[in-house]
C-alpha cells in the first residue's frame, strides 16, 4: 500500500465493512442551524457499532487481513474507543484480539472490551509499558498490532464516514471532524478531496491538546506532551502517515477551549437528545467559535462518539468521597 | 366527535399534523435485545419537535380549530411538555397560546415554553390555583382550552405515533407505552385495534403513581393522589375519555419500581446513546420486569420524550448548596 490511501481502497473498505457496521443516520436541528446561521448536518457515529466511529478502521483492518496472519489474531495497546472496535472486529471475523490497556483504565472500558471477548494485557499507564507489553504479546502470539491511526487500512475505514455523509448530504460546503491521532481527519479529506474536491475540511482540537495545530504551523509532527483536555480521545498526537495527508487535504485546524467543548456537548444533548462524549462535540464548539466565517453555510459535522461515563458528567459539580474529581474546567 | 376517536380520525389527524412533526426513527439494540431475549424496536419520540410525542396531539387539536375559535387562541394548564407541544403547535398556526404555570416550574421548562412564544401566567402550585388561573385566562381571552390528554383531538394525535410504528415494523406482537393521564396509550389501543387487533397494546407505569394499574383493577377511575415516582411525566391520572378506551383495548397495565426506570434510563443512554427522560425509560422498564414472559416476541416500545434535566440525572448523587435534593430513590 501507498502512504497515500487511494480512492479505490477507500470505496473497498466500504464494500468490506458493510455487512459488520451500521450505516448511521444524519440528524439535524432547527435550533442549532438558527444558532450557527448554517445548515448543520450531524453525522451520527455514536450510533456506530462500538459507540464511535473506530469501529470502520478496526473491521477494514481485521477483514483485510489474510487467512494466515487473521489465525494468529490482533493486538493493540489503547484504552479507548479503538480497543473496543478492535475486540469487535476481532468477533466478527472469529479470531482472537489482544488489548494491552493501563491497569487504571475506567472500568467501564476495561468491561467494554471484556465484553466482546477480547484478551487484555494490563501494564503501567505508561507509553513506555505499553508498548513493552504489546510487543510481548506480539513475540508470544504472532498477533498482527492495529495501531489505532497510524495504519493505511484503518486510515481507509474511517474514510468511509465522509463517503457515507457525502452520499447521504449533497452540496457540503465544509465538513469538519475532530483530530487527535489524525485517522478520521485524514481518510475524511482523502475521501473528499476524490470525490468532491471543492468541499473545505477542517479538524477540531480541544486547545489544550493542540498538536495537530501546532504541527501544521511548524510542518511538521510535534507530539503532545502534556494534554489538559475532557476530550479524552483527541490527546494522542498526529502520526507519520496520517501528518502528511492533513498536511496536503485539510484547510485549516480550529483549536477550541473547554468551556466551548462542553458547551457544545451540552446543546447536542439537550437539543438532539443524543448522548455524544466530549471528543464528539468539539466540531460543534468549533463551529460556534467560527460561526461569523461559516453563515449561510451546508456544513458536515463528524459526531464521532458517545462513549461517555454517565456517573461524571463534565457539567455536574459533585461530591462523593473517596472519589476522585473529574471536573476538568 | 363521539366519545371514542374513529380510525378516520386517526389518519385525518396523521395527514394534519405531518407538516409540523417529525416521522421519528426505530432504533434497535442487539445488546438490549439480547439481555431482553426479544427483538426490540424503540420508536423515538424523544427526537419528536418539543422533544416529545406531545407534539402530535397538540398540533392535531390545534390545527383542528376553525378560523374564528383559533383567532382567540388556546389555552393549557401544564408545567411540561404539553406546554411546550402546545406553544409549538400555536405557533406553527401563527396563534396565541396562554400556558397556567406553578412557579415553582423548572426554569427550564418556563424558558422552553417562553422560546415557543407562549404567554404564561403563574400561579401556586394547586390544581385549584390552576385551574382558577385558566379559567380566568379563557374568560378574559376566549381562547380554546386544550386539555393534555382528556380530548379527543389529543389523543387522535397521540395515535399517530403507533400509526407510523406499524408503519415501519411489521408483525409486533406487542405494543408498550407510558401511561399518565392515557392520552398516548389510548390512542395507541385505538390505532392498533383498528389496524392490526392482534397486536397486544400493554401501559407501563409507575409503581409510585399507578392510578391506571389500581382503575383498571376497581373499574373505575381512581384518581392518583400522592404520586412518588421519578418519572415526572406519568404522575397525572387517567381521565374520563382515555380510561374507558384504555378499560376496553388494553390488556394490562404494568407496574415498575423506582429502580427499575432508573436502570432502564440509563441502559438506553449507555447503549443506545439517546437521551430519554425518565417517563420514556417504564417501557423498557415494564419489559425488563415481564421479560421471561416475552421471550422471542416483536415488541414495540414507545420512547416517549426526551426533556431532563442535565444537570440532576437519577443516578448522580450530588451536592451542591443551596439546592434542593432531586434525587428521588
Amino acid at each position: 500500500m501507498s502512504v497515500f490511501v487511494t480512492f479505490k481502497e477507500i470505496k473497498e473498505a466500504a464494500a468490506r465493512i458493510n455487512p459488520f457496521v451500521h450505516h448511521t443516520p444524519v440528524f439535524t436541528s432547527k435550533t442549532i442551524n438558527s444558532i450557527c446561521k448554517a445548515e448543520v448536518f450531524f453525522k451520527a457515529e455514536n450510533l456506530q457499532k462500538v459507540g464511535a466511529f473506530k469501529a470502520r478502521g478496526a473491521v477494514n483492518a481485521v477483514f483485510s487481513l489474510d487467512e494466515e496472519s487473521a489465525g494468529k489474531g490482533v493486538a493493540t495497546h489503547s484504552s479507548g474507543n479503538h480497543a473496543a472496535a478492535l475486540a469487535y472486529a476481532a468477533r466478527c471475523r472469529g479470531i482472537e484480539a489482544h488489548v494491552v490497556m493501563p491497569e487504571g483504565a475506567l472500568p467501564v472500558k476495561k468491561a467494554a472490551v471484556a465484553g466482546y471477548g477480547a484478551k487484555i494485557t494490563y501494564c503501567e499507564s505508561t507509553l513506555k509499558a505499553r508498548e513493552a507489553a504489546l510487543a510481548a504479546v506480539v513475540e508470544q502470539t504472532g498477533a498482527e498490532f492495529i495501531h489505532p491511526y497510524n495504519d493505511t487500512r484503518v486510515i481507509a475505514g474511517q474514510a468511509t464516514c465522509a463517503l457515507e455523509l457525502m452520499q447521504q448530504v449533497s452540496g457540503l460546503h465544509t465538513i469538519i471532524t475532530p483530530v487527535g491521532g489524525g485517522g478520521l481527519l485524514s481518510g475524511t479529506a482523502l475521501a473528499v478531496s476524490a470525490l468532491n474536491p471543492g468541499t473545505v475540511v477542517l479538524g477540531a482540537e480541544p486547545a489544550g491538546a493542540d498538536d495537530a495545530f501546532r504541527s501544521l504551523q511548524a510542518g511538521k509532527i510535534i507530539p503532545m506532551e502534556n494534554p489538559q483536555t475532557i476530550a479524552d480521545g483527541l490527546r494522542t498526537s498526529l502520526g507519520e502517515l496520517t501528518f502528511p495527508i492533513i498536511q496536503k487535504y485539510v484547510k485549516a485546524i480550529i483549536t477550541v477551549s473547554e468551556p466551548a467543548i462542553m458547551e457544545a456537548m451540552r446543546l447536542i444533548w439537550e437539543r438532539m437528545k443524543i448522548v455524544v462524549e466530549p471528543s464528539a462535540a468539539v466540531t460543534l464548539a468549533a463551529l460556534l467559535t467560527r460561526r461569523n466565517e461559516i453563515k449561510g453555510s451546508r456544513i458536515g459535522l463528524v459526531i464521532s462518539g458517545g462513549n461517555v461515563d454517565l456517573d461524571n458528567l463534565p457539567w455536574i459539580k459533585q461530591k462523593q468521597p473517596g472519589q476522585q474529581s473529574r471536573n476538568y474546567l
